[in-house]
């Protein structure tokens, strides 16, 4: 395993990207490397975070007074209340099963082993352990089998759904049922993972389906609940689902609310972070409650915050020379980050490599293949534990009991957790001790034990747990990736304080070196920052590592991002998901938007006939079309001829607000105005505003502007495959975007009028009528045509959004993904200065591979 | 002054508009009550948080490639380093002389006291203190009288300006010296405020003035470093150092975080997050530094986070049926936020009352009548202290101190600050151990001190507490409030907590009820949510109080909301600052942006005379004007005639870009790359490009629109008092912003060309000449006529703003609120479908009280 990930790690380590300049890049071509990676694809669809105020909303808005405004919030505090406390139980159920279980497992094969040391029949308690093993794994890759998307952490997924990226299935119940029972099975079958990733996906579920009172697995599961269907809601319960995930996982709610900040909305908004903030809270507590009662039977208090903590830092009371940290030690904490930072660089660069290899020659076959790797890597972690256990282990004597009463947080006893294999009565196996626990029981240890380890043992310990760890994360079941990296770290982070205390005699404490060298082989992998700090504090409990912390995630993250990604982000990559990165490089503000906007635009017209829309819904697979109008000569004598035409024409004049118009307008309204004053200003100018017919017909004049005819005014079709260039092309006024799942919920239901009548007749769909199928909405394809009469005339404007955000064809990219990222956009018109579209904007179109590749183009033509 | 603030209390805290509907706020009018209100003024600028993105700029950005731009983000790390460790160290230099004076003053008349209660010679010691405490507070109030801004804790001024919104003064170095300098001599003087407060609005200052190399007050301070001389710049640097402040006052980090994430960006920008942490750190540590080394002479090690902390929340360790909290407490801590939120509201009430008095009785006057305000409030301040002190106190006992060891922080012993006057050996008095210490050894026993205080000391000290505090805040003397509100709710906790106790015989932990009590008071008063939460926690360095101080503050908040708004809003609202709240309502939703813009419109041409520039500029007051150019008939025939109006009109035409000729510029330039599919593409668009001439004259007719001709096309002068209606509100195809400091810059540079010559001979500006003077520009009036021709022309294009975030008339409210709020923007153009501007949107637009204004005039009008 070790070579193969060598050499793959060379293929992939060299990143000499940076040391280039552009043009030389350009001359490169940079081809050989592109053909290795995997290009985002294209068939991910954005959530849709902005608002569409159309008419239907609008009626919403208009029954709306401050007092209904008052009680729908109050129903969402409600949610982000019930939120917290479903992902705390949901935590309760997780740890107690694996406590349950793995104190089974522990305690009957630590017995056969005590047993078989004298009788040598180690290799049934070998078998023993194994059965154990082999038997979770099995179900917990079962359960993946039935939803595969419950596999692995689940973060690189709930990133992607908090930048705005819609993947299939990542927030079902049923990925829920099988993501909870199966990392249970997971953990408790002995293989390095860890249960916090999969608990920041369950939560997220929590978040996202609770307050929909509906589910697509149990379709009887439908309650009469109409609000929070849509992706701004939804998007923003994941949100705090995702934070009392963390806040369950780790005690963190704070921690966790910057996670669900950090890795999700752009948007800082006072409001939700405070629900984000409160969801968190009320995980975090009720996960409290109840495992102080049960485990404690001290119901009522709050003594054990998180499923992972880092028990109590703290000087014995009689020290007095004692500190956590010095100045001193920073340097040394500088240093570890930089080897964190490279050994963080190095997993990310086998696991990658590893996943490729996976995604090409497994995951074609057949899925039971899956389950036998999982079995694999089971059969082979429990071989690994038992013989390093019993063979490499050393004993070392216990320190006293005494002197723990005060380091350890009360509850549980450091030493209750050390494991005596072949060891004579007052020392203990101190491999046994790390492998024979379950994890937070070795990371405890290794933070609080103040007998010390062998530099051998934590060595091969480190080791081991590296490669097993690199192997296990991607294995089909749900794995998550915390604990191991702590646990591998904090290893690390012992034998540094183990040299310097014991071969350089400094006088440190060697639990503050353990947890920053968790810290730094965590940042390493994962690359968190703001989040990953304040949830390190908060499982420590001390302010005081604020600044170690801080420090040495930062320098593992910079020496880490030298060389690859962080894990999760190389597991976006392999998926393809369009993620946006926080900013765009400078660099990138040498292109424009109408440099990488998409020019070939399908659009409809604000009266359409039935039969151009089924045609353009069916030949199409945009998800918007922007509603145009077309400007050319003489529209006065179309209008004439043709309803369709007529109305459309009618539209864009109606459409157009000039300056004039809008201060006739306000002088009218005025007028009923008491103030006086007011009104002599009205007054003054209704005086002016006489010729007001002659100005009507002025902006019919000014909308008709002379342009060479083309075939069809208004056609029935959308742009064929014939048409010339200057056809395809010609200037459209732009008036609104709306939804492919808009358009096809308005034919379904029938909206439209017949050529007879007025548009007026059309029937009026509510906002409820309009969001009921959300988040799934029919297809194109499920549509009766025959039900259907081609010649039927359908008016989007009311169902349209009038008024998205736009930009110039001259906005520079940082301008416009800013915009588009931070308003959580899905689709971005450009519009050019005389407001016609040229062109749509769309997450695929701000990608930093497609950004990359503009600007190389944009090299050369310059 | 009691029963005067009372009355005051009874006018404004009936707010009904909550509970009518607004229609009939609209029928009632609610003149009365706007009358006594102060609106925003409209003299206030906004900073400018958007991008300008103009050809200098572009120009800067040419020349920068990836290094560069590391290279830049090196020395923003750097900086943000350098203000952490300087407001560290101006923590460190407010809290040593603090310390040093208070030390003097207590000892020296604590002795006097212990001597004088033999004599009877009490009057004297009094003297004594009142000498002390006068003379401080007379420097204090005449370093404000320098610098008025000084006064108060800041926090608004901060507050507004992290908003957007620009205040003369705040962040000179000027108002840096007084304020720290006034701080530290106004808590010495023992008046009732906290050094909290100045200590965020100094770090802001560092913040705002130590990446410019340069100073207003100090002419000669004036490096060379022409980085970051841009509002955005600069605001991101004062967000940092706000939060140093926070960190270093309060030793929390995280909380100076939120606390600038929750005051200031609305916009969660990742990178800026963690510059604003890292500082926040630096200044944590720097000041934790020298503070363990010059207080303990424990150099290298860290032991004293912030300013104030709140010690060691902590059990007993024989006590195992001790609890911080259980979940019984939880609803007595309920029942505290909302008595919190109560007499929070009360004194925002009162305070409001007093400071309405003082801007109408007291600023007109003469300045030194402040000064003698202040000696006024130091003098009844200290007269109630010493009065209660020797007259009002209980002898308690002491506890044991041996049960303390373990209580307290390591450093300082909870008993040694007690006081013991009057009081026999064993016991002490509790009045005066409250009175007669630093505010953080009166926080510090009221959390941690076990000896109990009695119910009526408690009572009368809080009394006094809350009338002092509320006097004295708004006094023209540097000021906090954070401490003072603290000591008042913890003492009111701590009433609760003897209560329950001894009343009630309740098994409760009375730190937690004095914490609790003290977090309810200040949530009342402050309503801050998020980050006093995290600074609350992080000053008690205990996690498992997040969930208490988080229900608390929530139940405070919402009371205290029912009433009025928070101690710092009220501030702000007084001075008539435009702040933007975090969402608009949702009944705002009814109103669109042509609802609310400014239609009267100055503008200019892309090429203007400088007679016309000059003229505009000095006649009106706008800070920026939109760049247009006119629609209308035969603009062909104007061309031949003028060259100002040839060159307008040439300009327009060039800034439209069109989907046909976009498609051809990536064809030609797709041609020179090497991918042959592409070559394909190209070659099959570039054959139907052919008719490109005939485009070209497309477009010119199509931009020729047909109007009734105006009086002039592109005049020489602004729109005049007699134009009509028509003229004034003609439509005018918008192009792009331009700053009135920019248009000044241009013309003082003498960037313009004659008649005769082409516009290709007109000088060019560097962006660091267009940065130069930045933040002061000169005023047009500094202009000097007699050196410019009247008859050149300037073409302003390659310096204005050519594509800013636009609005299209029918947007809603909420999403203009949250372009405008998000992106930190100045100037919103409202564009119509045409690309006609019909107005523009500013900060004033978006007030609450304007919105409100016109939502009324919109029930009236339907």
């Amino acid at each position: 395993m070790a070579s193969c990930g060598n050499c793959l790690c060379c293929q992939c380590c060299c990143r000499e990207g940076d040391t280039r300049t552009p043009e030389e890049l350009t001359i490169l071509g940079e081809i050989r490397e592109e053909e290795d990676e995997i290009l985002p694809r294209k068939d991910y669809e954005s959530l849709d975070y902005d608002r569409c105020i159309n008419e239907p909303y609008v009626e919403v808005l208009e029954g709306m007074d401050n007092k209904k405004a008052k009680k729908y919030e109050a129903v969402r505090w409600i949610m982000v209340f019930a939120i917290g406390v479903t992902v705390g139980l949901v935590g309760l159920f997780v740890d107690f099963f694996v406590r349950l279980f793995t104190t089974i497992k522990f305690s009957l094969v630590g017995d056969s082993v005590e047993k078989c040391s004298d009788k040598g029949c180690l290799s049934l308690s070998l078998l023993e352990l194994l059965a154990f093993n082999l038997t979770f794994i099995f179900i917990a890759s079962v359960l993946v089998l039935v939803e595969p998307v419950a596999a692995g952490s689940g973060i690189p997924e709930i990133k992607s759904y908090l930048n705005g990226v819609k993947i299939p299935g990542i927030v079902r119940l049923r990925t829920f049922l099988c993501k909870a029972a199966g990392v249970l099975f997971s953990v408790a079958g002995g293989l390095f993972v860890g249960k916090e990733g999969p608990m920041i996906h369950s939560g997220a579920i929590v978040g996202a389906g609770l307050p929909q009172f509906q589910s697509i697995t149990f379709k009887r599961i439908r309650f009469d609940f109409p609000y929070f269907r849509s992706d701004r809601d939804k998007r923003d319960f994941v949100s705090a689902g995702a934070a009392a995930g963390v806040a369950a996982a780790f005690g963190a709610p704070i921690g966790g609310t910057l996670f669900s900040l950090e890795e999700g909305s752009s948007f800082w908004n006072q409001a939700l972070t405070w629900k984000v903030l409160f969801c968190s809270m009320s995980a975090t507590f009720t996960l409290n409650f109840f495992r102080s009662g049960i485990n404690f039977n001290k119901w009522g208090s709050f003594q054990l915050p998180g499923l992972l903590n880092f028990g109590e830092f703290k000087c014995l009371d009689g020290d007095k020379n004692c500190h956590l940290w010095t100045i001193v030690d920073l340097a040394f904490f500088v240093l570890m980050g930089v080897v964190g930072g490279l050994l963080g660089a190095l997993f990310n660069c086998m696991n990658k490599g590893l996943a490729k290899y996976r995604i090409r020659h497994i995951h074609p076959k057949a899925k039971f293949i899956r389950v036998l790797e999982s079995l694999l890597v089971a059969m082979v972690t429990t071989v690994v534990i038992f013989t390093a256990s019993m063979l490499l282990g050393e004993c070392r004597e216990l320190s006293s009991p005494t002197t723990h009463n005060t380091t350890v947080s009360g509850s549980e006893d450091i030493n209750s957790t050390v494991r005596q294999f072949f060891c004579t009565n007052k020392t203990y196996n101190d491999m046994a001790t790390l492998f024979f626990n379950p994890q937070e029981a070795a990371i405890h240890q290794l933070f609080h034990q103040d007998g010390t380890f062998s530099p051998v043992t934590l060595s091969v310990f480190f080791l081991l747990y590296f490669l097993l760890a690199c192997w296990t994360y991607g294995v089909s079941v749900p794995s998550g990736l915390f604990v191991p990296s702590l646990l591998c770290g904090a290893a690390f982070g012992r034998l540094v304080a183990n040299i310097l205390k014991v071969k350089l005699g400094m006088d440190i404490y060697s639990g503050t070196f353990a947890l920053i060298g968790a810290a730094a082989f965590l940042g390493g992998v994962v690359r968190m920052t703001i989040s990953l700090t304040v949830i390190l504090i908060e499982s420590t409990n001390e302010i005081t590592y604020g600044l170690p912390i801080m420090i040495t995630l930062m320098v593992a993250k910079w020496t880490g991002d030298f060389f690859n990604k962080g894990i999760y982000d190389i597991h976006i990559g392999l998926r393809g998901v369009p993620l946006l990165e926080w900013e765009t490089e400078v660099e990138m503000d040498k292109l424009t938007a109408s440099d990488i906007m998409e020019t070939n635009l399908t659009y409809v017209y604000p009266h359409t006939r039935v039969q151009s829309l089924v045609s353009i819904l069916r030949t199409t697979v945009y998800h918007a079309f922007p509603v145009v109008t077309e400007n050319r000569q003489n529209e006065r004598d179309f209008m004439k001829g043709n309803i369709l035409v007529s109305n459309n024409i009618r539209f864009k004049k109606s459409s157009v607000v000039s300056r004039a118009g809008e201060q006739r307008r306000r002088c009218q309204s005025m007028k009923s105005y008491p103030s006086s004053e007011l009104r002599n200003v009205c007054d003054e100018q209704s005086a002016v505003a006489e010729p007001a017919e002659e100005g009507e017909d002025l902006l019919q004049q000014m909308l008709e502007r002379r342009h060479t005819p083309y075939p069809n005014l208004y056609p029935d079709q959308s742009p064929s495959e014939e048409w010339t260039m200057e056809e395809r092309f010609r200037p459209l006024t732009f008036h609104g975007l709306i939804l492919r799942s808009q358009l096809v919920n308005l034919l379904i239901r029938g909206v439209c009028y017949s050529e007879n009548q007025s548009s007026a007749t059309q029937p009026r769909l509510s906002y409820a009528e309009m969001t009921e199928d959300y988040p799934r909405y029919p297809d194109i394809h499920d549509l009766d045509l025959a039900q259907l009469n081609p010649r039927m005339i359908v008016d989007v404007t009311p169902y349209m959004n009038p008024c998205p955000y736009t930009v110039s064809p001259n906005t520079r990219i940082s301008q416009v993904f800013n915009l588009f990222r931070t308003m959580g956009l899905r689709h971005l018109p450009v519009v050019n200065a005389v407001g016609e579209i040229v062109g749509i904007i769309t997450r695929h179109n701000l990608t930093h591979e497609f950004l990359m590749a503009k600007l190389r183009q944009h090299y050369i033509t310059i």
